[in-house]
């Protein structure tokens, strides 16, 4: 480990549950003096001497022997704790006065107020967890689905640290024959088995690449989708999103261009959070303020990560059609084609669009050209299963879904790495050449776990957690 | 006691920590089923086989398998918990999705959402407090002042309840010898000592009067005190308020009329809450916004408990400040005379004042004639001083200060029944009357701490608790 270790010897504090009143609050130490300071406050038993995991009732007093709360107090002695250290935790009345009113006394009494997110690093520094599982403590806090909370929980509870950890050992082990060999060179033996450590790297790609490819998953899990809904004015935009979101939300209007302002609503589909951004109808505008709302509209569609188109079959024509999908669309943002308004034509077909799409190079299919009517719930459900469709390209089965971008990046780089390997033993380059890609691939690694880091990374990473975790 | 129990049979489920995310939630449960409901869902010990008041590690799973959190569970056998039940309380991630997911796994495991204060009303229905200890845990956790805050602790630690207890057993007794005596009524004899029982009739009255009087203190610490600022426009309304409070919070103009929304601020003196209310100037409206605001202004002279009346010795003569006061004060709101702007004009003296002022009936003194000058913090602390002594005209050094509107008015009713006793006694009226007063006393003191209660007193003091207390 390279990083300087942070202050160990202090004791620290903070509140543990959310700010505002309640029925209960926590505050909790954790710290060498964590159980004497609050013992010193404390009118009951002697804390110092109960055994770790209990519980006790008893009163908080000030220095002038003033009762500041009834309160129960939870002890872990070290290392049986969340963080290995002695730990108090003091339960009292969900008073934001007595919080402030305890948390002063036990400062006066020599803890300090914690960072946010220090408990949980010193979790990490104790080696209660390693990095990506501290990590997955504030992503599981923030989880707000299903499928967020599950991956959280997997990763916390050890993920894809357990694959690393075991992949780093057996390179390590590589590592230190190459770099025997290199005390022996003008020998020239080998002790390091190619054909093995071909193998080795081989599955090390295999693993690496597999969690870099479940990241478009993870991060779409963890962070929504961003999903514009876009067409001409009138084409029932506003519509299809109380349809998708199945509640009045936006304005509906039969006057065009009502929708001025960008709506933002999350819709749910297994488990992933589409954020269905609404926009003003695209079209040569009348006014400033119309013109102001079609180039958010198109800015918004450059953010997106998905665009749903929507035009009413009955008003607008295939060429139309085609002549949006050749301006709006020039990057590779995947989008679907949403034909509003079939219950008033159930004779147009998808075949009439064929031809018109074809001229400008777009291929449909029932997956991408989908017939709705929106505002009588029409075809709704299997929009949604192709808006998932178009959005998850692969749906992976594992549970081991990386969520996180310095994750990924690192991944990234250790491939680069292990790619580095594979050539250099595939060109007969020099050991020490080897020995080297092997050390930036360990490197890599290493910083996903937390073997490799810095204090500059665990300020940025710890940062992010609440106050009192 | 005389109130249909609640359904004490089942287990209760809630939150009890803030509602957000944090490092750490609470669910706590409580009831006979409490502890077993946890242990179908957890992943661990067998907790219905561990002793009270411990801590265990483990998981929650829902009916699937699912883990849903790491947790903490920490046991309290009956009776030694806060609802002298079963109690759980479990430590989970202070994630909103995880609280809502381990709620509704315990709920589909037979527990019952709990209504608002509904712990702490079966603390009280076995007997762990009583109804007026009950109510101060409402008020300690909403405390936001010293003083508040040390009334409640007073009184949730037991506070007058137990001087109340003692009278009310000492009425019980002289009932029942009176009630004795009815049975012998043709005999003539007297078991009940009528100078015994004078006396502790005369030493009731003074406990339940002296509660009484405590109550106006103890409002004013638990609800604070309305305190009007008015004057004529730029007399230096704004600048009062904001040396009062030390900080630029009123827009201060030179351009008079310039306050016309009414600001409200909380100034703390001696751990007292004063509210201030600005509030536009008095005179003559020059347009309609400001007739508005004039009559705003008189409306919060009426809805205020204290008035600071402000002047500009420069601008405003003897002879105006005298008209004002006529003007303003119809009814018995105490007000205090600050002589703003004395920096201007240091030769002003008080006894300019005395004649003009004398001559509306007001006897003025350095205690409500107090010259500032604003705008330089001049003799802001006597003025503060002032407005304490005004408003508490007696401090009451005991802890025992009533705080609740319920228990001053069956005191005040407890107390017409002890006068009908003394005159019943004097004017030598028959036992059976006399009898009837004591029982009429004995309820109302039995009300306060909820000997005697009913459904609908109980579902109304604890609705106003929050949920999980």
């Amino acid at each position: 480990m390279n990083y300087t270790r942070h202050n160990l010897d202090d004791t620290i504090v903070a509140l543990a549950t959310p700010n505002g009143m309640g029925a209960i609050a926590i505050i909790r130490l954790s710290g060498k003096t964590a159980i004497s300071i609050v013992n010193q406050t404390f009118k009951g038993k002697d804390l110092t001497q109960q055994p770790s995991h209990t519980i006790h009732f008893g009163f908080i007093l000030n220095e002038s022997g003033e009762v500041l709360d009834e309160v129960l107090v939870s002890l872990f002695f070290a290392p049986k704790s969340y963080t290995k250290e002695n730990v108090a935790e003091v339960s009292c009345h969900g008073s934001p006065y007595i919080t402030a009113q305890l948390l002063q006394l036990f400062i006066r009494k020599g803890a300090r107020l914690a960072q946010p997110g220090e408990f949980t690093m010193r979790a990490f520094l104790h080696g209660q967890m390693d990095l990506s599982q501290a990590e997955a403590v504030a992503d599981l806090i923030a989880s707000d689905t299903q499928r967020a909370h599950a991956i959280a929980l997997q990763q916390m509870r050890g993920g894809f640290s357990k694959d690393i950890a075991t992949l780093r050992q057996q390179l390590i082990d590589f590592a230190s024959l190459i770099e025997l060999e290199l005390d022996f060179s003008e020998e020239d033996v080998e002790f390091a088995d190619r054909t093995a450590l071909k193998n080795l790297v081989t599955s090390a790609q295999q693993l690496v690449n597999s969690l870099i490819q479940s990241f478009q998953l993870g991060n779409a899990i963890k962070n929504g989708i961003n999903t514009v809904i876009a067409g001409r004015p009138n084409a029932g935009k506003s519509t299809l999103l109380n349809a998708l979101l199945n509640e009045e939300r936006a304005i509906v209007s039969p006057i065009a261009g009502t929708t001025r302002d960008t709506v933002e609503e999350v819709l749910q589909i297994n488990g992933i959070a589409f954020r269905l951004i609404d926009t003003a109808g695209i079209r040569a505008a009348q006014d400033q303020i119309e013109a102001i709302g079609v180039a958010k509209t198109m800015q918004k569609i450059e953010q997106s990560a998905m665009v749903l188109y929507v035009f009413d079959i009955i008003q607008t024509s295939p060429a139309d059609v085609a002549s949006d999908i050749q301006q709006l669309f020039h990057n590779h943002t995947p989008f679907l084609l949403v034909a509003n308004k079939m219950d008033l034509n159930p004779y147009t077909k998808m075949n009439h669009y064929t031809s018109s799409l074809a001229a400008v190079g777009l291929t449909i299919s029932p997956q991408n050209f989908i017939p709705v009517a929106a505002a009588h719930q029409m075809n709704i459900e299997w929009l949604k299963s192709c808006i998932y469709q178009t959005a998850i390209q692969q749906d992976i089965s594992s549970d081991t879904i990386l969520t996180n971008t310095r994750h990924v990046e690192a991944l990234q780089k250790a491939a680069e790495s292990l790619t580095a390997i594979t050539q250099g033993l595939n060109t007969g380059i020099s050991s020490d050449f080897i020995a080297m890609d092997i050390r930036q691939a360990l490197h890599h690694l290493g910083t996903v776990t937390g073997e490799v880091s810095t204090d500059d990374l665990l300020g940025n990473i710890f940062s992010r957690f609440c106050i009192g975790k």
